[in-house]
């Protein structure tokens, strides 16, 4: 199989469109598209240390348009995210005469790519930003639909705006030097956005899992630009997170929960959501989901080899449930798959009733002792 | 003259509407207005204590339909705009269980308005707001448009967002309360807009001005109603701020160097901006505006009987003036008034000729020695 050549699409959104490139080597021609973004500005460019020495020389040829280019730096990792790193890097970019017109760009992970994000967005009201993600995880969600944040102690992701960037290049050689962990962590999410909005992209998934695990990029490019283009369907439907985006918080409601429990350790934010996953089918198959459905994206999750679970407590996770800024103030909101290519927002279940099955995940994650296909066959 | 009627009017913007109401009176029917923006909502309200103090029962009345009311206070004045305070009403805010749809109410002047919008427009990437100014200024002027932020050692308003409020509900009668200084600054903003965009409003200011300085509300709700139309009209032309809405920065460019220099003290932000449009109407008068208008304006700004500017330094002006925000990459920028009604956005004034004009300025504001229609009439 030959590399694909450059995906190009736009999203757009209140504000203007989103400029996507998404391939192998995306990077090389984006040189060309950025200059008119970049002539006669000063740019300032977010990254963190360890991505600046993989991929240095890469960064520094996009960014030669510019009239003058500021770097900006935060250490890698969600402790990046906080109110004194935003304040720091705006306090830099006045002291360098930044401007209204003014560019950033956002050039790693999702750390970089929120802080980054938000940092523009509030910058004299906003500058202009491009997203240049780095991982998987980052190249299939997070650089895309404008969300960005930092976070408090009383939660992740609680300060921020919806700041659409300009452009995102999502070149798939850059996750050559990925962590396989960082590469499972994001085939999640795109798990999470095929079994929603692409039946052949979730098709894709489970033939191609383990080369993509292995980062194989002539598997990667697909299933990057497949992710993309669903989650650009809903960004356009819902730019602000509305009902119909936030189909994609399947397996967040938990995720944040296990995440904020754990105090951002030991599992990534896509092995989290995994088994936010795994629970929100275990409610689906109590309610009306198809078994063979439940156990089809079961097996697939499986393949993920993810880390353990260890041991949670059942009434940490629903206290920090009900903090999440996800929940209104009319209860916690659930997102059910109902099928494949569906799925429903519910907010009315018994608590009681969602903590004993909580109490029964947490022992036996998996389902492997109450699966009525599993049953079936035993 | 009985009180006219409450006015009504909307705001198109981006991301909706935003509903204003003006007149004597105006938050008593607001109550019923706002019911269902409220109801089963949790109410996060900030206010000031002399602000409360002074209008305490109003407030109350405002929020009685909300499921729950949060109470949140800064201190008065610009010393509260600072992301120390954001950081400290954000923590509050999750603490007592905010949530996206919950809402917030800012009831007081420009400092409550602005850094109230702020919050809201980054709580959990934003909720809801109304803004209930208690000001003149912020009635006319800073409650509308969606302009939020907080100020940095290195500048005021330098971190914020573009985050229409809901709702503006501007009662003139909480005005009765303000020292005279606080009306006279609020003119000045309504003079500036009246100059460039409603020469009726400008008429009446003029022939209203002593009983407009005095509080009289019969004068005051046809005023404040014109300078919200007016603003209106250019705020939806341009929600953003792009040329259009940066004419009314007229005065601003020395304004706000003004301000810094004094350290936001001594002068008020509309006393400062008096003086910016002096200095303009100087500009604008040896490029070609009519003396006459220039005379006209100035007359109408001498009435006002401004505190005096005292000794500054125009180099020290100058160099604020390329650090503010509204500098773009490629030079400073001046609204110079073109004819009554009419101004120019001007980047290529020669620097070494502004420095001069401004240390003129700065000797006789009033260009007392200078004015050629004076010249004409000794």
């Amino acid at each position: 199989m030959t590399p694909r050549a450059i995906r190009r699409l736009k999203i757009r959104h209140p504000r203007g469109e989103t400029e996507v490139r998404i391939g192998a080597g995306a990077l090389a021609p984006a040189v060309a598209e950025l200059a008119p973004w970049l002539r006669d500005r000063t740019l300032f460019v977010l990254t963190a240390p360890p991505v600046r020495r993989l991929h240095g020389p890469a960064l520094a040829a996009l960014t030669t348009s510019a009239a003058r280019v500021v770097e900006l730096e935060v250490e890698d990792g969600e402790g990046a995210k906080t109110l004194v790193h935003a304040e720091r890097l705006w306090r830099q970019m006045l002291t360098a005469g930044g401007k209204r017109d003014s560019r950033l760009l956002a050039f790693g992970g999702g750390t970089v790519g929120d802080l980054g994000g938000f940092v523009a967005g509030c910058f004299l009201r906003g500058i202009a930003v491009a997203q240049v993600p780095t991982t998987l995880l980052a190249q299939v969600d997070a650089s895309l639909g404008g969300k960005t944040a930092v976070d408090l102690p009383e939660g992740k992701n609680t300060v921020g705006l919806f700041h659409h960037p300009d452009w995102v290049i999502a070149d798939t050689r850059l996750l050559a030097t990925l962590d396989p962990a960082e590469l499972r962590a994001g085939l999640v999410e795109v798990i999470k956005m095929a079994c929603l909005l692409d039946l052949e992209l979730l098709d894709r998934v489970e033939r191609d899992l383990e080369s993509l695990l292995a980062g194989d990029p002539p598997s990667l490019v697909p299933v990057v630009a497949g992710a993309v283009a669903a989650k650009r369907a809903v960004v356009e439907r819902d730019p602000e997170e509305g009902d119909q985006r936030r189909l994609l918080n399947l397996g967040h409601t938990l995720a944040h929960a296990i995440e904020a429990v754990l105090g951002y350790r030991r599992l990534r934010h896509g092995e989290a959501v995994a088994y936010g996953m795994l629970f929100a089918l275990r409610l689906a198959a109590r309610r009306s989901l198809d078994p063979h459905v439940v156990e089809r994206l079961r097996r697939l999750l499986a393949r993920l080899d993810l880390p353990s679970l260890g041991v949670l407590d059942a009434g940490a996770l629903i206290a920090c449930m009900t903090r999440d800024k996800k929940a209104r103030e009319r209860g916690l909101v659930w997102v059910l798959p109902s099928a494949l290519g569906a799925a429903e927002m519910v907010s009315d279940l018994d608590m009681a009733w969602v903590r004993r099955e909580l109490e029964d995940f947490l022992t036996d994650p998996w389902g492997r002792d109450s699966s009525p296909v599993a049953q079936g066959r035993t």
